[in-house]
């Protein structure tokens, strides 16, 4: 098969990604796209329009041949995300709806509980879009990362941060246990449970530096400014390879998660049986051999 | 709803404790229960009376509506405890009954392993309660911590210890290996298989630093005396929460270990369904915005 | 039952591992076998002879009652193995034959994934006799060890490393997702996701430091003659200890891996049913008591 | 709490589903709703528009309040479906694509396996919304019925069909093996898997009587006319019944499927603990006590 | 090993099951326990303290060593047991509890859950009781046999019945999903679903035929008294087999259910290796070889 | 793609099989294997060479393109096998070893159970190939078949037998709990459970149409030479259909068995995203239009 020439256009059209309210996605090099919070001024908290418009984004980057690997963060200098808007959803009545029973509320406690299950099924599943996307998702966090925002971080697939961040499972002092994410992957993203169990429990702060000695990020940079540099040479150093390869790596890791080693061995055979009919192999041996850097079609 | 007045009696009903003979619970602070394996003069090892005893403590404090947080420790300077007290064990006939076959056994291979086989499911049972209590345990380890001291911590949700600690799987040095959970649940609870492995199958000693660095404890102190003030703050810390947001998270990771990420969005969805109908959500953030420490009904 | 005499030979008989092509096998201290990797004029590459050799040495040392635990290491300075030998596997047509419809492949797109598939499942059956082990397994890694030199430590009970050792999950930068087992074992050997995610999608280098600092080592050691001898030490002591303990605690934390607690905790009651049966508890307790070194029967 | 007065609309509301272009939603009873597949001159056969609005009317189905019970059928007396429409796929290319590798497609085998991947996967998707409709379906089988139509029938909660079904799993005889979930779920929905290795493997036509004998079906009729009279009344009887209860008995048998039963216990238990918390226990007892219907609230 | 004289009391102490409330235990044949619901007045139905008798029961009989099969059904004419006690339930407040946040009732809604998830899993882990004795136990139901009847049955190994058998899983009429066993059990117990949804989901009436031909039942028998008969003729029959073979036939069975054929043969053999260990192998052939009923020892 | 040539051999190779003691493999048909267990002086039983060979067999036909389906039965008219040959088992001291700690034994029964459980795995491997056998296994019974006859059919995918067949899981007579594989895979090939635990607790017979009516068989035939025309006709037929619809739904419906539905769905997306890539599918329509016969290529 003959080596097309490179690839058009290595980014995502700007159009596709322009009617968001509260993301914005740039482009900070080929085949990297770059996913903002975007609601500073209240120190990117999530509204529901909001985790809705996150599924959104996700889906389409996954789906988006020109993006090989998403970087996402915070916009500001405060906070990746102080979680949940309170206020907001005390005035949704998600939290605080009046008891099953009370006056007016022609509501028992069992349709209570449906109306809140599917509420939270929706809820979890717009989250869970970050962890499906099909391209490597980088989260670099920085300042108030709390609640929401180890939801969100824990379905990313690497995680940096900023020397400054202040990272919290803060569900508990709400009043509530983590139902969108955390409990479930964050047990799975580290080692110690002890310490999982810790921060859980007690909802207390932890710093970057605890949050790398457990395993939680793999980096931690002097700055947001940093993080975010740094970010953007993985993602660029991903985004050259095969996208074939790393695509089939994301996909077979996060099998593995779930899966017993049989099961994840089977599941490999039959992924790689139609990945190895690629033209990639082809390009990277040659590409090594002639020390040049290869191109790879689009996927 | 109106708030209640501050519940009366923050602390287990001492009568409640009262009557057992080698544990004892005592209460350091408002809903903490504090409960130490008590056999000093015998390094705090295990005969059969125990194992049903600290089953028996645990299944109570699960159940009882004053206690929030639990914190287990071993009496005496010397030890955690050092594990079964195997002079007992081979006067049982736990560990050295007749060979089958053997002049006057009367018992074939079969018989004799479907009787070993009971005692060993009684016993896991009996350790398992400290991990099915549904309030969060936190295990001060010091000293000699061997054996079984290792099954016990690996069932509490935190674990801490003294400098001075002395951990020990030591199982295969007496000819068995470890059958009451260790090998169960250590590898869940840090994350260098290479370390577990290690510490398993060769039953060599390894010191608090090794732990900690490890993740198996996430805390080390200069001493036991500190080790337990420090656990007794954490506890009033976490029993000062939520109980409904903290049995919760106990409960939701514990599935977690055990369970897909998909499994156990879908459970937390179904238990934070009718969780969320609690009072401590308006109680939590009223007292949040009026700075004060809240007050949450029993449970 | 009478104490038999020290067992005669406590070695692997050397003629039954004195066919072999590209793997030594030697006898450095009683119950315990070298195993090398020996072809360092290629870098230790892997041919296809080679992984059926490797099958068939470790099921033979499976099942080897003079061996009670195992070092595997690579021949020479430079390599613990280089991987796949990329260029043997392009000319025998696996990574590049021709693609599906070309002239004269005679083969469509399906057919070829059945060839590629039973190819794979066959290569993992073979790297995967290094986890299905019954002894344990040290594996001692130096130099370049890269690609398949990970996929063949995951197997690996226990990993130590030299300094000087460079390590990459290699795969992506051929165009390939690792299929030999590292996707699925690297995530359940360490703790930390995000550095898994890292350093399997980018096919950076990492070194020993790193190594450790993750867990996915246990220790790191000067250079690999350092390393060597404490592996033979670690060995040497697990196989001075109760071979019934030692195989039963492999076996029984291999199934925990992939198992949830509760159905490790039933397992491990019938494994134990059996397992207590044996003399080596006695030999155990009472050398103990003599302070004199236990002889245990061969398994 | 005092009991409401009669739900006033006990149907969907017409205009909720009549932008419909190839099913029909109608009310034949309180609480039921009948949906029809509707391209009758195509017999029935799906194009990629129809599972698309498939996926769209049962999700609308599962959220809609005055639906208690849903049954499905086909349009016209020739058939249920004749399922996929193969001269449309054909065309579209999602059958016979060019092979990778051919002069013009510009795919190579990797990249073509990724398309079709997605491609499944969002059919499967759009067929399982039956499934995981929250409320009980009944599915009227009727004249030709194959695969595809198996496939949806595998999610139905309750089959029941006419005499003069031709059933068939029929993907074998077009060169494939079925994807969109008979192999997935025909396994689970009746007892004697020699019986469904021969439909499957073969692609032969079974009859009604042969459904009804290995349960695949629960009734025949002698009639499509009669089957669906059936149905409604089942269906009637359903809805007159706690809707609580009966999609809670939905979710824990579409649990059970997927788990053991010492999952299953656990789930229905923190199930029950919000569902208990229902009016509707109190209305069924008290019309019981009183011999009259009772009224339940919407759900 | 000698063979020793037929054991001297194939029959339960009658003492040991003396002082029941609920329930009556017989022994109408060497080695068979009859146990009885014993309410007759009330249709056998179930309060409180009948599931906790329930369970020491079948705890008792589980390590029974003169028990080797149990038959257990209701007394009187009328009903196996015509299910939960509806009137005593909601006196006790169990149904019918004030709900959350009515005048009085002191407790909210998650708190109000927390009490009936423990009391549920209390009540399940009663229930299970019977399919836990370690010893098989026959089901013989009569007339009402709804609601808890299935619940219980659905436990035992063997299921047999009189003609007259009216069977219903009959919760939904009262407002509430199977909580103890049903949904988790009965789907397991028999091939078609289309059946299972169609019972539970309209809690009608089905007899003795239906239950025969879906394979809930396996035998059918004229009246309560034949059924009885036939079950203690094969309660008889297999308590004349080895026990060692029986009881493990019974684990390995109950474990294939919720596990895999590859976990299950890996735990099958585990299991085998010591019960092989048994000299009933050799007791059951030289009987067969000398034609003569064999012995075998306690278990 | 050019459609080749009808494939020349689509027979075995008589060679290829010539070589074996106690099976015989003929070609009935075109791309049809029959495999008889031919030692029918001795009832068809098994003696250790007898698995070893099976597997052999087995593994060949899994990979023999010239196989797409195997008819399985036994040699004579008395029986298709009467299981293990329980003189050479005892003589060979599989089941009648010298107890533990007996007299000269020199094991102690830890060994000894380790050397049964090796046994044990090694004998269910070889049944096992019969499952792994890529073809699809029609298994035709008659006479005698018990014990080994139940763990060998309940591999095989489609079941028939003659109206003669004497089934029985007799491994209860002998003093053991099957091990072989009936226990994990007959309640998983049928529906009542009531009925599997009767049969396998009881060791008792039961016949043809017994075996039909819980769906074990899916035909019942006059005589054996019935039964084997009507597997050669299926046999022919399913191999007259695309090996690779064919083998792949074999496959898919293997992995259905021990996994939930959701991940059979995502094994399958990936499992025909290869397969999809065949010309079958075009020889399959085209043919299909043009009323002939369609050619496959080998697989």
């Amino acid at each position: 098969m003959a080596q097309r020439p490179l690839p058009p256009s290595p980014a995502p059209a700007a159009a596709a990604y322009s009617n968001l309210s509260y993301f914005r996605v740039t482009t900070p090099a080929p085949f990297v796209a770059h996913v903002e919070i975007h609601r500073p001024a209240k120190l990117n908290t999530f509204i529901e329009a909001m985790w809705l418009e996150l599924r959104r984004v996700f889906r389409q980057l996954s789906g988006d041949a020109d993006v090989r690997a998403v970087v996402l963060s915070g916009a500001g200098e405060r906070a990746f995300t102080a979680g949940l808007d309170v206020t907001a959803a005390s005035e949704s009545g998600l939290l605080l709806s009046p008891a099953a029973g009370e006056a007016g509320s022609g509501e028992d406690g069992a349709r209570r509980a449906a109306r809140l299950r599917r509420h939270i099924a929706e809820m979890q599943e717009c989250i869970s879009a970050v962890e499906r996307c099909e391209k490597p998702v980088i989260c670099v966090m920085h300042g108030i990362s709390i609640g929401l925002a180890i939801d969100i971080a824990a379905c990313a697939d690497i995680r940096v941060c900023a020397k400054d961040t202040r990272f919290a499972v803060k569900e508990v002092d709400i009043g509530l246990a983590a139902d969108l994410g955390t409990l479930a992957r964050l047990p799975k993203a580290v080692g110690s449970q002890s310490w999982v169990k810790d921060v859980c429990l007690s909802a207390r702060d932890f710093d970057a530096a605890e949050a790398l000695s457990v395993g939680f990020v793999s980096q931690v940079h002097e700055s947001k400014a940093a993080a975010l540099a740094a970010a953007f040479k993985t993602a660029a150093f991903i985004a050259s390879k095969s996208p074939v390869a790393v695509q089939g790596t994301k996909e077979l890791l996060n099998h593995s998660r779930d899966h017993t080693v049989e099961d994840n061995l089977r599941y490999t055979g039959v992924w790689n049986a139609a990945a190895l009919q690629t033209s990639d192999v082809a390009a990277a041996l040659t590409s090594g051999l002639e020390r040049r850097k290869p191109t790879f079609e689009k996927l």
